[in-house]
């Protein structure tokens, strides 16, 4: 349940600025997104990510030195419009052109990417990489049709990390889009979220029950079956990223991700079989990381994401 | 609900084992705690806290330079043994004497206590500092026998800070009764939440209402009202604290409490109120902290805690 609101359509943007208010020292909030604050050497390029609101720390938590230069914010679970793109990435341009990410949606890939076209008729140099990494979403031969879930953090990082080490933007934009292309998740949800003011939940899952591959903000799964122990999760979850495995994978980054309301203490319990399994397939696991990432506001389940490494991803990544 | 677990009686053993892997740059897993991993000059004193598990961050998540040097977890909401407070005491003692901490709750008063009396008499020095920030709980001329609850994030941060500047135990054990004693919380549950294993939740609040000064283990709150907007709850936990706010105070640290289930966004649009509360009753506020740091599982609600800053207390907040 969404309980703390005053106007439900003003919910989105009074968040953001609470959140720009309490993290003054990092961002700046700007209409429709915030910037970050520290100063950023003339030339750099920027990377620049949004989506929807609601996926708190995704996407003004990301705003940092190393990670993403501005954030866009659109309504809940909704794009931020063209204009919102185009004018926050206007104030967060240093000069060495734009990479622009964004997790796969329809929404999201019409309106960040008519602001891109407005951009570069401004003579703006500007790149777009959606990300897709939901295993559920479609399969591993239409692997750009996928959503976007919590590997936006790590694809994200990625960018920011690469921007930030000085790289031009056709190579920041390789990094990126080979990050990506390295980068898979799979989700569980075992409860809905519901939107400020709504009197039910967006979706629901039966007592008992999970739903598999469930999108971030309820996209359909691929099906639902009874909850399962920790150990048994961990391996449905490990079972579905391994089978997308690339040939000479040794190293990988993990993104344990909690949507909400499933909470710490299960992720670590989660995150001990985890770890086993991945092991177990010979995997030697580079910088997890545990906790919310990509929330999708009170939403009770967990994905787990891999990046499998090589040594300039890892890099990068740590 | 807790959806993830294996068998319940493992369940905070096990977390505390998952969260020791990820973070295993910065603590080390002894049994029924964890030790700050990085190194620490002979003779600080030592600042180690705990209590019962199902409030991550709190206590596991608090160990670190500038903080404690050490948590005691015990089972879910329950209270760690006389032996394992003692045993992780031992692991964590410099030679500087030993600040132990954590909130006023029968089970820990005892284990807590006995523990200190043993460790006493093996030749340590131990101090006890007991949080009871809650104003629900107990009057203000009853202080004393107050709950503990994310007040025990800013007194620890206070007497972390202290003894890591290099404090005798005599002026850390002085600074942090001093933070505790300008401490002051209050929450409001709208929701409860499910231990590992168990049928249904620990308590529940009708829908639409919420629960004022619940505790954060499901304790009798004082009085069930229905839900407001976000000012007139900002307006509601300012009140009560500032109904106990000391002459002459200008300056205030504040934390906004997420207990798990009401997110960030939420907390962000409440936030934005409280600080025009505390601004329009004149106070300055110093470094606030907004988000997840004394949680009780997937409980819905939140809390406010303000400390009444004075230069001393102030340099150790921040």
């Amino acid at each position: 349940m969404t309980t703390i609101f005053d106007a439900p359509e003003d919910f989105a943007a009074t968040a953001l600025a609470g959140f720009a208010d309490v993290y003054r020292r990092h961002v700046r909030l700007v209409r429709g997104g915030v910037v970050r604050a520290s100063k950023v050497p003339n030339g750099k390029v920027s990377v620049i990510v949004g989506g929807g609101s609601g996926n708190y720390p995704a996407f003004a938590g990301y705003v940092g030195p190393g990670m993403a230069d501005a954030a866009v914010a659109g309504d809940v679970f909704a794009s931020p419009s063209t204009a919102s793109v185009a004018r926050v990435c206007r104030q967060a341009s240093f000069g060495g052109g734009i990479l622009l990410g964004f997790g796969n949606y329809a929404g999201d890939v019409l309106n960040f990417g008519v602001a891109a076209e407005r951009l570069r008729a401004e003579g703006m140099d500007v790149r777009i990489v959606t990300v897709t990494d939901d295993v559920a979403s479609a399969p591993v031969d239409s692997h750009r049709k996928r959503r976007g879930i919590a590997g936006d953090l790590v694809v994200f990082k990625v960018a920011g990390a690469a921007a930030e080490a000085g790289l031009s933007l056709d190579e920041v934009e390789r990094v990126t889009l080979h990050a990506h292309d390295r980068t898979v998740s799979f989700g569980v949800a075992f409860g809905g979220c519901t939107l400020p003011g709504a009197g039910g939940p967006l979706f629901t899952v039966p007592k008992g029950k999970m739903a598999l591959g469930l999108g971030i903000h309820g996209e359909p799964g691929i099906s639902e079956e009874s909850t399962v122990s920790a150990p048994e999760l961990a391996a449905l979850l490990t079972g579905k990223l391994l089978a997308e495995r690339p040939q000479g994978t040794h190293r990988v980054a993990a993104l344990l991700n909690g949507l909400g309301s499933t909470k710490y203490e299960e992720l670590f319990v989660l995150w001990v079989s985890v770890r086993r399994l991945l092991e177990d397939a010979g995997l030697e696991i580079v910088a997890p990381e545990v906790g919310e990432y990509v929330t999708s506001l009170d939403m009770q389940g967990c994905s787990l994401t891999l990046m499998w490494l090589d040594d300039e991803l890892e890099k990068y990544w740590t």
